[in-house]
């Protein structure tokens, strides 16, 4: 890790001397009329989207999987259009709670043809959305792209609608204006991303050796910038969901009559919640912190270098102060050290208004969020063993469950990798500044599993600005990152099709 | 309230030679007849116990407040036909969500002759039902009385409408077999008790001087014994209800990204709900255990004398062991120290499954309650400023505020009032055993209330067995506490008038 982030380091203090070595043909020649026809067609490629957000693709709710079927139908078309051979692959079926099972939207494979002297790009994206109504506060309708102040509104603007089909237009943009795309493009385009992506773990696992066998680099570019600057993505966190089950009398009790005579299970379980972190944010639970990748002096420069105005995310987030007294400090709180959040309780009384009953049964819940070097395993082991300890300290009747779900490992990528290099240098083209080399604090698992499974290069190329508010109300694009993106993605097809070979 | 428990112990050791002193008449010329006619025409009040059960008078449903009038104008009818003067008294109206006011149920006030030689006596008792549905787990219909093995099934069989019946039944006892009711009586019942007694306090102290001014005892046989013999109960505990809300971020906030650094509420409220009470019971906000009345020797000796099964109570409520080991322990958490339960969070996720939010705004709801000396103001202010100072230690970025409401008084009575020596006479010659003078755990604000507004001598006078299921599915009061019941009250009537005059 320290080694890795070292070369980060290194790698920001020599792209310009790189830049110069790699051109086999001059990057402005290649890119100019691409930009050009970007800029010129950008109307259209907005009314796209504008098609595109229309459909109301929510996986969340299943009376809807016809819109995302047909989203889907929509991206293959304009695959197949663009010469692409297209596969609807078949992802299984779902078992409702009623019983019934219903087949799950397919996921769109799709390829170009293959230049063996050419390396492989697999992109993936989804074109399903968050739910989205008019009455959780949209200005406007959600499912009717409005352009406000140079900002495109609609629910999947930023996330992902809007980057998907960047990256058709940036493939179009090479056919039209009569370039040939210098890279071998494949597509993974799903819609069922915003439920958990039922289905793609195993459609991956299964085309592991078939069509992913060739692919060299896999590009997600489903998440944002972190400041008003351009960044690329190495790593985000993983992700465990503990239930600690506290179970006492066999029926509700009236907390007049028993109150004082009996261990009530709420008691408990608030000493158990109580007992996971301190005041100030840091996770009790032993081990957890002993296996966090120690920070390096190298490391920490690094967070210099991201632009993040403090004031202006605690007036967008609404809070007096961080934990942390710094950008440093709070960056690192978010990506690179564990969190842990306890989330609410199921079974206690949770209405407004009183309640006086004493809770037989109550589930707390919580999450940690985990980063290199942490093992979701070893982290569920030292979860359960702390409740425990804890539990059997206070002598109760009660009986104590802790399950956990998830287990979400963090991904953290080697930016040595050449994508990553052609992915500064497609920044620099398009935006004229170093990208910001960021993490996410949140977990993004379709990166860890493409790692884990492919054994690929993965690297997250957000297009999307930090006040996007993708799953929020008013989710939006600026038209500025939108087109900006196109370029960038044109651009990042030549600049990795000029790395030497072996880098 | 050492001298006053000391003379409970006196009483107790004292009984035998009692009774001996004050009869004008032989007891038991008198009530034989009583009990034989009680006997006699138990199927006939047991029927008549199924037509009230079968009034759907459940007050916590708008839609049903007709029932509960049906059920009123019945019990008004009833006393009519026993010669008691009837007004439903107005009790104003209460203000819906929708902003329309509506009428609340009247409440009965009925009084007999008065003859200012005889003791007067008001009875207290309600007719509304909590609500019951057969998918609740009841094994028959709720509204239809069902005997099985020598109890009867029914919503309000023992809560409270077999009482109120088993009074009045008393009163045509004595008009049947040609006695004269030995006392004056007068009746307030009411039709919202389940939800609150709305209008119920305004209209005691609006008729304090009126209708309350000769009454001599007030009685309520709302409650049940602790075990399977008699008890008079002479104190309830007080019940104040918190709000703890904790207010943070502006929004929401995903745990993946922000997680680690921003102090969340729910870590907060953890904190402050963890602060109040140990993993004994004990409550921990200072000053409360300090205002409790200190426990005498006599006291203690008090607790040794009532019949309460440990076993047999862990096998009902299904819990492993109690926080105390020993029968008086026991009862003394749960009669003569205060207690804190916490009931649960508003604002935090509390469905099934698992949801990943940082909440912004919680609320944690806790009731304490207070046994003498305790005083509900102070003891707000006590929690107040303890997690003021909890949360003050926690330089916490988020908002504080703590409310609450309630607030009922404990209530103790002086059972040396002549009353409770005639509720001990009356026991013994029912059921041939003494009473055991209890407590209640629970709040029961309506004892309080009397006290304190009209300064009478209130006693609770419960017929309903420990086991009868008041609030829970199949509430039920055995045959033979109903009738013995019956029996207890016409007894009791006697034994009142057996009393010295100036005692």
């Amino acid at each position: 890790m320290a080694k890795l982030l070292l070369a980060i380091v290194m790698l920001l203090h020599v792209s310009s001397s790189t830049s110069s070595t790699s051109s086999s043909s001059p990057s402005s020649t290649v890119l100019q009329p691409l930009f050009q026809y970007i800029d010129e067609h950008q109307d259209e490629f907005v009314q796209r989207l504008g098609e595109w957000v229309a459909v109301k693709s929510d996986s969340s709710d299943r009376a809807l999987w016809g819109e995302v079927q047909t989203l889907l139908n929509m991206t293959a078309d304009r695959l197949r259009e663009m010469g692409a051979q297209v596969e609807l692959a078949d992802t299984g079926t779902q078992q409702l709670s009623s019983g019934e099972s219903v087949s799950l939207p397919p996921v769109v494979l799709a390829q170009f043809e293959r230049d063996p002297n050419k390396p492989t790009l697999c992109f993936y994206g989804h074109v399903d959305v968050q739910p989205a109504k008019m009455e959780d506060g949209w200005i406007a309708d959600p499912y009717n792209l409005t352009e406000r102040d140079g900002n495109l509104y609609g629910r999947g603007a930023t996330d992902n609608k809007g980057p998907v089909l960047a990256w058709l237009h940036a493939v179009e943009t090479y056919r039209a204006t009569k370039q040939e795309v210098p890279v071998n493009l494949k597509f993974i385009i799903e819609g069922m991303e915003e439920v958990g992506s039922d289905g793609l773990d195993e459609l991956i696992r299964l085309r592991n050796e078939s069509f992913f066998s060739d692919v060299d680099y896999i590009v997600i570019s489903d998440n944002v910038w972190v400041s008003r600057r351009p960044a690329l993505t190495y790593g985000t966190r993983g992700s465990s969901y503990f239930f600690v089950e506290v179970e006492g009398p066999k029926i509700d009790l009236h907390s007049g009559v028993f109150g004082g005579s009996i261990q009530e299970p709420m008691t408990d379980l608030i000493a158990l919640l109580g007992s996971l972190l301190d005041h100030t944010g840091k996770v009790l639970v032993p081990g957890l912190n002993e296996a966090v990748a120690p920070l390096t002096e190298e490391e920490r420069k690094l967070y210099e270098d991201i632009h993040y105005d403090l004031e202006e995310m605690k007036k967008e987030i609404g809070v007096k102060h961080f934990l942390q007294d710094n950008k440093e400090g709070i960056l690192m709180a978010r990506w690179r050290y564990p969190s842990l959040s306890i989330h609410g309780i199921e079974g206690a009384f949770s209405d407004p208004g009183s309640k006086t009953v004493i809770p037989r049964r109550v589930i707390g819940k919580f999450s940690v969020r985990q980063v290199p070097n942490m093992e979701p395993a070893v982290v569920e082991r030292q979860v359960k063993q702390h409740l425990q300890e804890v539990f059997a300290r206070h002598k109760s009747p009660n009986i104590l469950t802790v399950s956990s779900s998830v287990g979400a490992k963090p991904w953290v990528a080697d930016p040595r990798d050449p994508q990553y290099i052609a992915g500064r240098k497609a920044v620099k083209a398009v935006f004229g500044v170093e990208p910001e080399l960021i993490r996410e604090g949140s977990t993004i698992p379709i990166a860890a599993n493409f790692q884990e499974v492919t054994g690929k290069s993965v690297m997250m190329l957000p297009i999307g600005g930090h006040d996007d508010g993708e799953h929020s109300q008013n989710e939006k694009i600026s038209r500025y990152n939108y087109i900006q993106g196109t370029k960038l993605f044109a651009a990042f097809f030549h600049e990795l099709s000029q790395l030497p070979k072996d880098p």
